[in-house]
């Protein structure tokens, strides 16, 4: 089928080749007009402005917007709703928070319009070579789209989750999830890595991708991270986030869920990024009050 | 080869059949005699007594010990060794602290004998067919051994990890990562389970299967066990666990690494034995102490 593209970032450029692979017609937008240039090469229809993306679409338009979560989102849906008619259809595949989905939505269908908020995970190559979608939204949007869903996904890798907003909300859990999981895997092998055992770690990720409990796509991840670098050493322990980590924490507050896994998770990031901290100092300075344990002078 | 195999639990059982399989002549005991007469009937060597599976194996002999950590190993070892002979094998494929390995390893090389460490993981499903295997010990009895773990294991699936104690040390920090990893699996489908989305959580483990980042054999058992029982209403959020996770943290205190997650997972476990707790009731009294905040009454 037809469907547009607003954002040709990492994950929207593969994401187009993924949808002409599979025969369908994109009408491509990106904000850097080179971007749209070199897709155009790709047997791409370029589109040079938003409006152009919705004017080179006929009968019932769907549109894919993947551009970074918040204002952007917001911006893209301003200059496209006059062009789009009763019945069409946006699919926000970004990483959109959740409540924002839930209102987009609402204040769309006023005009006609549908949202479909659909989660992508899988990264770039996920995006390029079938990725996993989650989607929230309407029945009929959902069907009239299902194809789209069902051709960038790998086999069984999509899933229409319920009302709107549920899409990004399994997405932002899934992402909370991978925190947990990630920072349960590194913590492994930070006590491995400290332990009077020599052994390599490669080997070690390798076996555990092999018949063990767990053995994982992240574990493998990490298994050609240590082929690339046997102790990491090229790399600094900084651990940054984008976001749905703490939207998940702060979900689980509102809600008040217990989650200290995923939230230890995100706050060991934001330890991460501290060489020394003043939680430290105080502590040290309070041994020394009431002990007079020894600080350590700053330079 | 030939193998003496003692202790026909739930793994051991599926261990010799395993063994069997791959053209192994077993010679076999477990302390129930019965366990002992039922695998006779599969085409396992039958021995009633710990000495007997000694004396049935000719050579240079190597005895597969899978019973219970602690105690029982040290019982089954001092039986055992009377009946062996310098530069015979034991393997301890059981889930033995790995200090007790080291250990035992230095007491039995005193007589000559040698003791390589194994961890196994992958369940009865891997005991059967194939599971992952991670050793410990002196190179010349691994390499005696090699074939028997690369026939036990999947493909790739077994690791000499190092000297005595490696393999055990491997095989609880694996432990210890699946804690962290189930711990975040969980409280994701938690904060699911709570939200306002209606959704159906076997569809979200299968979908998150496909593609994602979180794929895993830990999402596919999540995934199998709502299929079996939609919303797991048939039983206790109670977990146990056997041990391994406790060592991983205990280890992780002794030498001064930070593990929050790992920590975090097993401090879950026990509070989930708990229906009410006295320091949730240590809180409410402090609260209605210093803020006349109304406490819930005990019945």
């Amino acid at each position: 089928m037809q469907i547009g593209l607003i954002g040709l970032g990492k994950m929207g450029y593969n994401l187009a080749l993924n949808l002409r692979d599979h025969n369908h017609e994109v009408v491509a937008f990106d904000i850097a007009k080179e971007t749209t240039d070199a897709i155009a090469k790709e047997g791409v229809v370029p589109a040079y402005t938003i409006p152009e993306v919705a004017q080179k679409l006929s009968g019932r338009k769907a549109v894919w917007i993947m551009v970074p979560a918040g204002d952007p989102v917001d911006a893209v849906i301003e200059q496209l709703v006059p062009h789009l008619n009763k019945g069409d259809i946006i699919i926000d595949g970004g990483n959109s928070n959740f409540k924002d989905s839930v209102k987009r939505a609402e204040v769309l269908k006023a005009s006609g319009i549908y949202l479909l908020d659909c989660g992508t995970s899988g990264g770039l190559t996920g995006a390029r070579n079938g990725a996993c979608t989650m989607i929230g939204g309407e029945d009929d949007a959902f069907a009239y789209c299902e194809q789209i869903f069902k051709d960038v996904s790998v086999e069984k890798g999509y899933l229409h989750v319920g009302k709107s907003g549920s899409g990004h909300f399994v997405k932002m859990i899934h992402n909370g999830v991978e925190y947990g999981m990630m920072q349960a895997i590194a913590e492994g092998f930070e006590v491995l890595h400290k332990s009077d055992f020599d052994m390599d770690y490669k080997e070690v990720a390798r076996v555990w991708n092999h018949g063990s409990v767990v053995r994982s796509w992240l574990m493998e991840l990490v298994e050609n991270a240590f082929r690339k670098d046997p102790e990491l050493s090229g790399i600094k322990g900084i651990m940054h986030s984008s976001g749905e980590g703490k939207w998940t924490v702060e979900t689980a507050l509102d809600m008040q869920v217990a989650t200290p896994v995923i939230a230890m998770s995100l706050l060991m990031r934001y330890r991460s990024y501290e060489t020394d901290t003043f939680s430290g100092k105080v502590v040290a300075a309070l041994r020394n009050e009431f002990g007079g344990h020894k600080v350590e002078k700053a330079d």
